[in-house]
């Protein structure tokens, strides 16, 4: 049995997300349909590229993904369809593809044309149920992606820049709150590895994240390491840095929101001095 | 496999859909079940009507819709059982079907009355459960629609009126929004077919909408089509006049809500004036 | 085929849930995975306890709950498997199956301990996604309880105190609003049975239910039995009194929430005062 993820901006109020599923069922009624999330921010292809990259390879090989952050249907961006890892992404070449893609992990990456595995009436706003659904059903029955439209590659295909947290003149890192998660956690877009990488510059608990003017100290483990109503930072379930309030929303805490700075900061000496 | 769809004004924070399908697949394990949508506005019945007619026809044959919406639980309204195009239609006698048996398609109308097939106990607040639940399971599993009452017809089911748009004094057409949906664009009752009617009178182009006291000209392909922050008319996916502005909420722009009228005026003159 | 039920509180925007239907159908492809809510109130344990209780006998035998409401994740807290009634529950030991393990039901009660059957990586902050998910997806394969970890009893489980209405001084009920539904209507923890010993004393039309200083007089079969924007008492499809308004939010109208208390009295000479 296949699966189909849905990784979309569309909310779940209106009848988008079960038409798309509709369609789907109407080509392969086998196929098993999990909701990834539908309420990615409006448009947000960002935020949809990180989710994106903490959430497909907790799925079996063959499982087809369709990413519908799609600001530019109807317009002349194009359609990907992609194999990497394993599994199959069909997305907006838009750059929500960026994180998957940019390794070079031997993607086969197809431009999605051959409108013979599109509903017969392609509407100008709503491709998710017009194309990105149909194809999908199509490729969950086994279709080669080939079949959908001539190969392309790397060098071809929409990349978003700075994704990635940048080193800072002082020699710590500078990231931002990429999204907040229903607990009011703030997800940053500072991975766990190039923390890691600053940290050795002194002892874990040397670090020093910057939040809206606050200041913590050290990495935790999980929340119930501080105190009730503390604030801590620590590495969330996606393997990056996370800000959090022990019970409570880091949000409403701090009072910043998505796209406002992270600094972390790692001081030497700090691991040095006589105890 | 069975597929049977869940349009309701349930919301998903409370057990209720969930105990839907718990009630579906203890009699029906094979089944197949899809949310269209849980957050129809409460009680809208009129919503709900729009939104299951734009629906349907994206599911295959045999499909089997519950929709409750269902201000009068637990009172003498009747439960309807429909077989129409193809597929079955479970819902409140209400008129929440009645753009579904508008036309002369030949369905067939039962009054759901056999309690053989409702669970033991049937609340008097949650026929969904007690009721629309195993009937549909039921109806999955290949019962004759004819098991669960007496048939019934047209003339004696409420359907509800004024759901399309009025002509205006002026010529032109009257229509209201009826949803607004996640991302705030305006989902109004004029559909595609009196819109086209009204345009032979002057070219595309000659079409004013007016809204909130705003006058957009023309009609637009998609979002895209006009400027960032740009407000536009499209024909929108359900095959009725929408107005959106790109890459923001028209509902904001506007500062209107749902139940607000939108008029459509083609003047005549305006394809035939010299260039 | 098995289903597994999801109740938590990890909402829907984030992917939190979407990865844990990946883990359990990485390992039991066909497996029937059902939403109950996402939408419990964060950390809020008794909601979840309560909604448990209404939802988990609507199920077919052989279910898997996973119930993921988890302030304490990460620390020395324990995870409990349990058969019951039939079907399956994977909890933390926080109380939260308190109203599923307080009668004597012969419930086998596992402390699960046994990291083979979690992931290879276990996070300290997302055990849904690490721990229950994979483990309730291998009890969906026919593992046994017992393979996950010792047996425990009754004596060594947290379970909660106070999840029932008391007798109030004067001899009525002292109840509270334990969740308010999408619809507005106030959900309290005076259940049937309770307030059914109390009417004894009286006729039923004899009962008072003060509500945010304001008396209801006497229960109501369903909504419609009242009027429009009228408020009312009624038993719920949970089998708990509910404090409702025909057609609006009782939320809004009494201007009370969660927590706030709900009386009932039933003054014994009411019934039999001449007419």
């Amino acid at each position: 049995m296949s699966i189909i993820t849905l990784l979309t901006d569309f909310g779940t109020k209106d009848e988008y997300v079960g038409l798309m599923k509709g369609v789907i069922l109407s080509i392969n009624p086998d196929v098993t349909i999990i909701d990834i999330t539908h309420h990615i921010d409006p448009q947000d292809i960002r935020q949809a590229a990180y989710m994106l990259e903490s959430a497909y390879h907790y799925f079996p090989a063959g499982t087809i993904h369709l990413i519908v952050v799609d600001p530019g249907v109807g317009t002349e961006r194009a359609i990907l369809a992609v194999k990497a890892n394993h599994q199959f992404f069909l997305a907006p070449d838009n750059g929500v593809l960026t994180l998957l893609l940019c390794d070079d992990n031997g993607a086969s990456i197809i431009r999605v044309t051959n409108s013979n595995y599109f509903l017969n009436s392609v509407s100008q706003t709503f491709h998710g149920r017009d194309i990105f659904a149909p194809v999908g059903a199509h490729i969950s029955r086994g279709i080669n992606l080939k079949a959908f439209g001539a190969e392309t590659d790397l060098t071809q295909v929409v990349r978003l820049k700075d994704l990635r947290a940048q080193t800072g003149r002082n020699g710590g890192l500078v990231g931002k709150v990429v999204s907040i998660d229903r607990f009011g956690n703030l997800m940053t877009n500072i991975d766990v590895g190039t923390l890691a990488d600053l940290c050795k510059s002194g002892s874990p608990g040397a670090a020093r994240f910057n939040v809206g003017g606050y200041v913590i100290k050290g990495l935790s483990a999980t929340y119930g390491n501080v105190g009730l109503n503390a604030p801590l930072a620590l590495i969330g379930s996606r393997g990056y840095l996370e800000i959090a309030v022990n019970g409570a929303s880091a949000a409403q805490y701090f009072n910043i929101g998505k796209g406002d700075r992270v600094r972390v900061m790692v001081k030497p000496g700090h691991n040095r001095r006589p105890k």
